[in-house]
């Protein structure tokens, strides 16, 4: 579901590559309706409100990770944590995980066995036990592709992209931008922080960061049929320090990382206006903005001007 | 967890490759127990009598199918099949899927949505719908990965390959071999008549034939500890006619179509040995030979000698 940063991202553009598959996938779904699961964080596995859920994403070496660069355990754990990160978004528990692969020719066995344990190891810090999966190999790429089952907390229903109004406040659980630093190989899913935040605050939205704040951000607004406006003084407590330390490489405002780069696997969630601020610190939320009635996301100057926060990251198939 | 037939099958090692590499995984879990899940035809997701079971299956363009030689949707199809085929082994009625995909960028629009249509028409033949997915697209062959869950029928336990005792009846489901003439691109799960065999005659064990006869009855026998024997005269209703016109070609007996061919998706299931034959009869079951204390697969002729059988079939990763 979650697309992650890339060198060279290019701009979304509707009707066209994924979400046209999306789109035609969708049509040919009993009834036609919108594409339910595809696209979002989790789709449902049982119906009833603590019914289960499911996610898969799939890693490509050259794509998702980079195997001459990075160590097989760390991209196992990636693996796992770009799916882990959808339970959060969603404020599920995972409860147990597939993993299926299909390994260069070229991996050793200890390669073989090391993207394993990154991945066990994962599933254990986040009590997501791998319960099995599917061993391949073949003559090109490694590919790994898990799947992760998780139920929602009793009492508390999944969270979903949908439920945002206007007034409703953008809060972050974390300060975003330049992960391609190093944070993009260790991403830490959100998850205790999303069950708190589902129990404590009732959250009308939520989504975590894969493509970017901006384009995340507006994932929710598209779902949820609103925009929002985002605000320049707001987000200097949500600039990571590597967007400051990127942005002296890269020339780019730091800013502009905080806004465009992926990878952060920070929540955006929407919370009704008058949350319990009190509440929010505790948790560590940073407020960046609001959402607004009109199908827009706006970026407010500290200087006072507006102006339109580009809808860019990356799209897969753009047949 | 299923190898589907290659063109040029190598000899399963013991304790080498895939094995070896689920062996390894195996000691990272828990315990150190056995490697549940991996290399088993479905995992379990909840606990109790009536929880889900999983399972995944990856298939890679150029190793499971050929996307020069095949239609788009038929490979959906066999993709998902190969799953259901799992559900079938456990005699479990699948709920639910999730499709992964890698597309290679050469994909047109209409070949990606042929590819889900195959995966949604196949899930919609056997009540399991497409509930979402993860689309990816990249330079290298195309890659689809299927997640399934499925639930025991009420008061019915998932049958494993663990408990063929000494004396029970090695039964097929239907004739076997010679797959590749066609038969291998239009997998039929046995969904419905493995259901039917565990509500009406207790079976002790139960596998899909993927790898071929000879090796997937092994899987039994190992997993239950146990041998078995198979008859040269019972085996003769069991050859398929594409066994024999295969055997044509390719100058080999049909009787070693019949055992070492792959991608049937017909059942192996140990029946104790007083199962009424009427009622196997009614299932088109075909008795083909008998477990055994010892623990080797021996093939006994029509002319009265027994030699052994090749221990044969597909296995990935050979580091």
């Amino acid at each position: 579901m979650k697309k992650p940063q890339r060198r060279n991202p290019r701009p979304v553009r509707p009707a066209k590559g994924e979400r046209e598959l999306i789109r035609r996938i969708a049509a040919l779904l009993p009834g036609g309706g919108r594409p339910i699961g595809f696209g979002d964080d989790m789709a449902r596995l049982e119906a009833g409100a603590g019914g289960l859920l499911w996610t898969t994403d799939m890693l490509m070496d050259g794509v998702d990770f980079d195997s001459r660069a990075h160590a097989w355990a760390q991209i196992g754990r990636k693996a796992m944590a770009v799916n882990l990160s959808d339970c959060a978004a969603t404020a599920t528990r995972p409860v147990a995980a597939l993993c299926a692969v299909a390994l260069n020719d070229g991996l050793s066995m200890d390669d073989a066995v090391a993207l394993f344990r990154g991945v066990l190891e994962c599933g254990t810090e986040f009590d997501c036990p791998v319960s099995g999966g599917d061993t391949n190999s073949w003559a090109q790429p490694t590919v790994v592709c898990i799947a992760v089952a998780a139920r929602p907390e009793p009492d508390c229903a999944p969270v979903t992209r949908e439920g945002a109004r206007p007034g409703d406040l953008v809060w972050l659980t974390g300060a975003v931008g330049g992960s391609l630093l190093g944070r993009h190989l260790r991403p830490e899913p959100r998850i205790r922080e999303a069950l708190e935040i589902n129990r404590r605050l009732a959250p009308r939205a939520m989504i975590d960061i894969s493509d970017g704040l901006a384009v995340d951000l507006w994932h929710i607004c598209e779902a949820s049929g609103c925009g929002a406006w985002l605000d320049e003084s707001l987000l200097e407590a949500a600039i990571h320090a590597d967007a400051r330390r990127l942005a002296e490489k890269s020339g780019s405002p730091p800013l502009e990382h905080a806004l465009y780069d992926g990878e952060d696997f920070e929540l955006i969630t929407a919370l009704p206006a008058d949350a319990p601020g009190e509440t929010c610190a505790q948790l560590g939320l940073i407020r960046v903005g609001q959402f607004t009635a009109e199908r827009e996301l706006v970026l407010r100057r500290a200087a006072g001007t507006c102006e339109p926060v580009e809808i860019r990251g990356w799209e897969h198939f753009r047949a």
